[in-house]
Order: C-alpha cells, then sequence, then structure tokens
C-alpha cells in the first residue's frame, strides 16, 4: 500500500486508509480522520461523476482527468480568494 | 481520445490537447486555451512531485493521490474564502 502526504507541518500525523473508486490508499497528514474523509469522498464521487459522463475512460485517465477539473475549480477559488483580499484592503 | 469538459456554462467552447504525464488528453471547456493549459500544466507538476516522494506509484495510484492532494488544498483555501467574507461582513 503506498502513502500519498496531506501536509507536513505538524507533529500530530494521522494515517488512515480511504477507500477511493474501488481501491485502497493509506494518508498521512495532520488534518484529522474527518477531514482526510471528507476529501476521500469527495475524489470519489468526482471520479464517479466523470465516469458517468465518459464510460470510456480507463481508470488512470478517469484520475488525471478528475485532477484536471479539481485544479480547475481551485483557480477559480483562488481567483475569487484575491477578489475577496483586494475588497477587505480598499475597506482598511 | 477522451474529453472532458471543465465547465458547461457558456457557447463559446474552446478544444485542445494537452500532455499531462505523457499522456494526451482533449479538454473541452468554455476557458481560453491559456487558462486550460495552464491546469493542465499544474496537474503534471503535481504528479511529478508525489511521483518524486514515492516513485514505487504506478500512474492510476499516482494520478488519484494528485486528485487527492488537489481537494485537500481546495479544502484549505475554501476555508480561507469563508473567513475572508465573513470578515468582509463585519466591516459592511
Amino acid at each position: 500500500m503506498e502513502d500519498s502526504e496531506l501536509s507536513q507541518h505538524n507533529e500530530k500525523r494521522t494515517r488512515i486508509t480511504v477507500d477511493i473508486y474501488g481501491q485502497q490508499y493509506s494518508i498521512v497528514g495532520d488534518e484529522n480522520t474527518t477531514h482526510i474523509r471528507m476529501v476521500a469522498a469527495i475524489v470519489d464521487d468526482k471520479m464517479r461523476e466523470i465516469y458517468a459522463k465518459n464510460p470510456s475512460l480507463d481508470i488512470n485517465r478517469l484520475a488525471v482527468l478528475t485532477a484536471v477539473n479539481v485544479v480547475h475549480d481551485y483557480i477559480k477559488l483562488k481567483e475569487e480568494n484575491e477578489r475577496l483580499k483586494e475588497k477587505l484592503k480598499t475597506k482598511e
């Protein structure tokens, strides 16, 4: 079983095994188990959602496209974040 | 070649082929090609970063763990976002 680290800034490390798209992953991080399980559930959901639209995808391409979609969402959120910070600056 | 859709709210669709971790993907979205290429480059970078730490990972597990890491980052950013919105509310 392989491990993935969610972050490296704390000494209280949590290690749990989660199921994503029928495979088990051992995740290590300084977040609590609820957070790690939520992250795994979101990835699992997104993979199933993309699979439903593209049933011919193999798991490897499916996982890459899931990462693509999440990075896209991340960038959009990052842009909103910058706008909020700018707005806050003008209010100070 | 499979397609992935980045969003579905616009009529100006962009379709480009990007290379992620040695494989080609056809991405369809209403974002410009620069945005789509940036998203692909981020996923490619993250996969290589996680691979460097876990060279025994196969591409399928690597891609899933990349998605896990990005969702984790997304949730952290979402939390910051909510804090910024709350802060803005108190300034109004």
